[in-house]
C-alpha cells in the first residue's frame, strides 16, 4: 500500500479505508440544536441506520440528542475509529491534539476559517493542522469540508442538506450486483448534489466524500484507497486543483488499470474560475491545458457539469464490460427530425453515423414502410416501433458489422410502447455486446424510466449527454488498450 | 402584407392565421377507431374546449365521435375556415382539389409518402399538391406534418400524444400578460416535444406549429404570420432547411426590428444530419456555415437542443425588457465551489466575471464572514445568505457598475430560504434593470420553482445553460442595437 506524507508519521491508505467505514465515531462540538449546523450534523448521522457508535463529544451537555455526551475524547470508552470535528477554527488544533494523544488515528474537520482566509491567521491555522496530523501520523480530511457519507454503511458525517432527504439504508439491495460509484469533490456543495441528482436516476451511489481544503489528503489519495478497497466501480471527481502531480499520475494509471473510469470536471479553467477556486479552497487551479494533457495520457473523461457526468457514469454503469470498439454509432427512430438532430449531436461529440451494409438494411427495409429510411439514422417511423418494437429494431441495427454502439430515439411520454417490450427490452440489454442509449425527446414518464432501468438500458434526456456517454465509453476503451498494451 | 407564392394565385399571410385560428375545421378521413391515427386526432381535437365548429368527413361513418359526419367537403353546411386531410398520401391530392373548389382557402395535410420517400411517386404527388394549391391560391400547410395547437383557441387537430396530457383551455389566466412563445419545427416529434418539456416549467406557449415538407407555407412564412398577428414575442424554430433565403432575410429583419427573438436550431450541421434530414422532409439541409452568416447578421439565436432553447426563452420572458447592456456578469453564492464552476460556464458562453468595484465590494463585505469573498464570484457563504437572503445579496451585486447581469448559486431542495424571502425576490424581480438568473446546483424542489415563477425570476438545472441564457440575451442587444443603427 502507498503512503501519502511526505514527512513525519506516514498515515496509510488502509487508514482512510478506517476513516470512510469507521466502527466508532466521535463528534466534537456536537448540539442538540437543529438550528445549527452541529445539530444539523447529529439529526442527519442519527436519521441513518448507521451500526457503529456514535459519542458526543460537549463542553457544555451531558446529553446530546439522546446520547450520553462525554467532556474531551480523552474520556471516552474506547479510541474510536473517527474523529469528527465541528468546533470554530481557532480550537481546531487544540483538539485535534487531544485526539492524537488519545491515540485517534482519523480525523475529519468540518470548519472553514483556514488558508481559504484572507490574511495570515488562516493559513497559521492550517499549517498548524498539518504538523499535528504527521506528528501522530493522523489522516485527516478538511478542513472547511462538509463531511462524507458511506451509503452502503449509512454513515454521513455531514450537515449537508441532500442527506436530510434520505429515506434510509442506502444503495437497494438487488440481485445482481450493479456498478458503485463514488463522489469526491473539494465543495461540499457540488459533491452532495451529484448524489442529490443522480440517485432519483437508479445510480449506485456508494461513497460522497467533501475533501476542502485538502490539507493532508487530497482527492487522489481517496482513489487510491478506494481502488484498494475494490467496491467502487466508477469515480466521479469535482477538482479544484491537483496537489500532487505525482500522485495524481500514479493513481490515475492505478485506476486505467483497473477498469475503473475516472469521470472529472476541473474548476478553474478559466481566471475567474480560478479565482473563484483560490477564495473557496486555498487552491492553485493552475494550467488548465496541463490538467488536460495528464487527463489524455490516462483516459481520464472530462464531464462539463453535473449531469453530463452522472449520464457518462450511467453509460458505463449499464455497459462498462461492453464498451464500444469503436466511434461508430446506429440510431434508430420513430422521429425523422429526432434521428436527424442526435446524429448532429454525435458528430459534434466525436462519432459517426456511418450509412449501414446491405444485409442490414435489407433486414430492416422488410419491417419499414416507404417513407421511412433504413440508411442511418434509421427512421423506422411510428408504424415500424409500432409493429416492431424499440427492442427488435435496435438488436437489427445494434447487428451491422458497420456500428460499435446504439441510440434509440423515443418517446417515453407514455410507457406503454415499452411496457409491451419488457420481455424483448431486457433480453436486448442483457445480450447486447454493444452498448445501446436510449434518448427520450419529450418528457420522460415514471412507468418509463422503471421499465428501461429494470431492463439495464440507460435512458437519457439530454441528447448530447447521450452522445457523449457514447464517445466517452470508445474513448476510455481505446485509451486502455494504448495504456495496457 | 406579404405574400409567399410565386406563381399562380396567391395566398395571403391573413390566409395563414386563418388557418392557424378557424372559425370552423373540417376532418376529411376522421373516424371513431381510437387505435388509428385519424382516431386519436379526432379525441384530441374533441379532448379540448375549441369554440368553433368541427365536422368529421368520412366516406364510411355518418356519426364520428358524437358528430354527424359529412360524406364529401361539398355536402358541408358552410365553407369552413380550415380543411384537415387524414387520408392515404394517394387520395390527398383528388380531395384538396374538392376543398378548392368548395371554396376553402386553407388545407392542413397531415399524411405521409410525399418527397421525403424515395422514388419518384411520392415527389409527383408533392408537385401535383402544390400545383392544386396555386390553381386555388390556397394556404396548404404540409404534407408529412403532425399538425398543429393554437393553445389559446384550444384548437389542437394533431395526432401527437403529447396533447393527450392536455388539462384542458391553454395558458393559465394571469393578471399580468405573461410573454408568448411559438414552435414552429418541420418535425412534428420535436416541435411538440419544446411544449411538452416547457409547459412544465411556467412558460406560456401559443402555437406549436409543425410544417412537415413545407410544400407551399414554409417556417419563416407562419413567423412572418404571427409577427403581423402580434400576439407571439419569442420564437422557437426547428430547422432542417429553410427554402427560400430571400424570405427568411426579409423575416428575420422584421423579427428584430420587432424585438421578438428568434431562438432557433438547425438540424443537418454534419452529413449524417443532413442525410436524416433528405429522407425526413426532403430538406436540402445545405451548407451550415452559410446559415450562421445570416444567423448572425440577424440576431437570430442558436440553441444546441430542447432543454437550451427553452432555457434560453425564459430569459428572455422574465428579462426580454431589460436586456444586459453587456457580457459582464456577477455571480453570487451560499457555495463556493458552485461559484468557480459556473464562472467557468460563464467563460465558456462568452461572458466576463469581472472583480467588482471596491464601493460594491465594502456594502457586501460588512454581511460576509472572514472565509467568504466578494471579488466575484461573490462568496456569501451559508451565513451570509441565511442573514441577508438570496434576494439583497443578488441586489447588492446587480448595482455594481461592473456588470451587466446577475446570476445567483441556490440550493432550492428546501425552498424555506426562498419562501422566507418571497417578499424580497418578487420587489428584486419588479425593480431590476438588470437580467438574474438562478441556478440551483441541487434538485430542485416543486415549491422553489413556484416561489421563483410567481417572483418572476428564472431558474435553471443546467449552470451551462443559464450561462448561455444571459450570454443570447447580451448578443441579441448588440445585434439589434447594430441593425437599427
Amino acid at each position: 500500500m502507498g503512503s501519502f506524507t511526505l514527512s513525519g508519521k506516514t498515515a496509510t491508505l488502509s487508514d482512510i479505508l478506517r476513516m470512510l467505514s469507521p466502527r466508532s465515531v466521535a463528534v466534537i462540538g456536537a448540539s442538540s440544536d437543529a438550528e445549527s449546523l452541529r445539530g444539523r450534523l447529529m439529526q442527519v448521522m442519527l436519521g441513518h441506520p448507521y451500526a457503529g457508535r456514535v459519542y458526543p463529544v460537549s463542553r457544555s451537555a451531558t446529553e446530546i440528542c439522546g446520547l450520553a455526551a462525554y467532556r474531551s475524547v480523552a474520556e471516552l470508552p474506547e479510541i474510536v475509529d473517527l474523529a469528527v470535528l465541528i468546533i470554530p477554527a481557532r480550537f481546531v488544533a487544540e483538539e485535534l491534539e487531544r485526539c492524537g494523544r488519545a491515540g485517534i488515528r482519523t480525523a475529519l474537520i468540518l470548519a472553514s476559517g483556514f488558508a481559504e482566509e484572507p490574511g495570515d491567521d488562516g493559513a497559521a491555522r492550517q499549517a498548524e493542522i498539518k504538523r499535528i496530523a504527521r506528528r501522530y501520523g493522523m489522516a485527516v480530511s478538511g478542513p472547511n469540508s462538509e463531511g462524507f457519507a458511506n451509503l452502503a454503511a449509512s454513515l454521513v458525517p455531514t450537515f449537508s442538506p441532500v442527506m436530510e432527504f434520505e429515506e434510509g439504508a442506502g444503495p437497494a439491495a438487488s440481485a445482481a450486483r450493479r456498478p458503485q460509484l463514488a463522489v469526491i469533490a473539494q465543495s461540499g456543495g457540488m459533491g452532495f448534489a451529484f448524489y442529490d441528482r443522480g440517485r432519483a436516476t437508479g445510480l449506485d451511489f456508494r461513497y460522497v466524500v467533501t475533501t476542502g481544503n485538502e490539507v493532508c489528503l487530497e482527492t487522489f489519495d481517496y482513489v487510491d484507497a478506494l481502488l484498494d478497497e475494490g467496491s467502487v466501480d466508477i469515480f466521479l471527481l469535482l477538482l479544484e486543483d491537483v496537489k500532487r502531480s505525482d500522485t495524481f499520475e500514479r493513481v490515475a494509471a492505478k485506476a486505467l488499470a483497473a477498469g475503473k473510469p475516472l469521470i472529472v470536471s476541473k474548476i478553474g479553467q478559466s481566471e475567474p474560475g480560478q479565482r473563484a477556486a483560490a477564495a473557496h479552497t486555498a487552491a492553485d487551479a493552475g494550467d488548465y491545458a496541463r490538467y488536460r494533457a495528464l487527463f489524455e495520457r490516462y483516459g481520464v473523461i472530462e464531464g462539463r457539469d453535473h449531469d453530463e457526468m452522472l449520464d457518462i457514469a450511467a453509460a458505463f454503469a449499464a455497459f462498462g464490460t461492453r464498451l464500444p470498439a469503436g466511434n461508430r454509432v446506429g440510431i434508430c427512430t420513430a422521429s425523422g427530425g429526432g434521428g436527424g438532430w442526435l446524429a448532429d449531436a454525435c458528430v459534434a461529440a466525436g462519432l459517426e453515423v456511418p450509412i449501414l451494409d446491405p444485409l442490414t438494411r435489407a433486414a430492416i427495409d422488410v419491417h419499414l414502410p416507404p417513407y421511412g429510411t433504413s440508411q442511418n439514422p434509421v427512421d423506422g417511423t411510428a408504424q415500424a416501433i409500432f409493429s416492431l418494437g424499440y427492442a427488435e429494431l435496435a438488436r437489427l441495427v445494434a447487428a451491422s458489422p458497420e456500428v460499435d454502439g446504439v441510440m434509440v430515439v423515443a418517446s417515453t411520454r407514455r410507457a406503454h410502447t415499452l411496457e409491451r417490450d419488457r420481455a424483448a427490452l431486457t433480453a436486448l440489454a442483457q445480450t447486447a455486446t454493444k452498448p445501446i442509449l436510449f434518448w427520450s425527446y419529450t418528457e420522460i414518464a415514471p412507468e418509463s424510466v422503471a421499465v428501461l432501468g429494470e431492463a439495464g438500458l440507460p435512458l437519457y434526456r439530454g441528447m448530447h449527454n447521450c452522445a457523449r456517454g457514447m464517445r466517452a465509453m470508445a474513448a476510455y476503451r481505446a485509451a486502455r488498450e494504448r495504456f495496457l498494451r
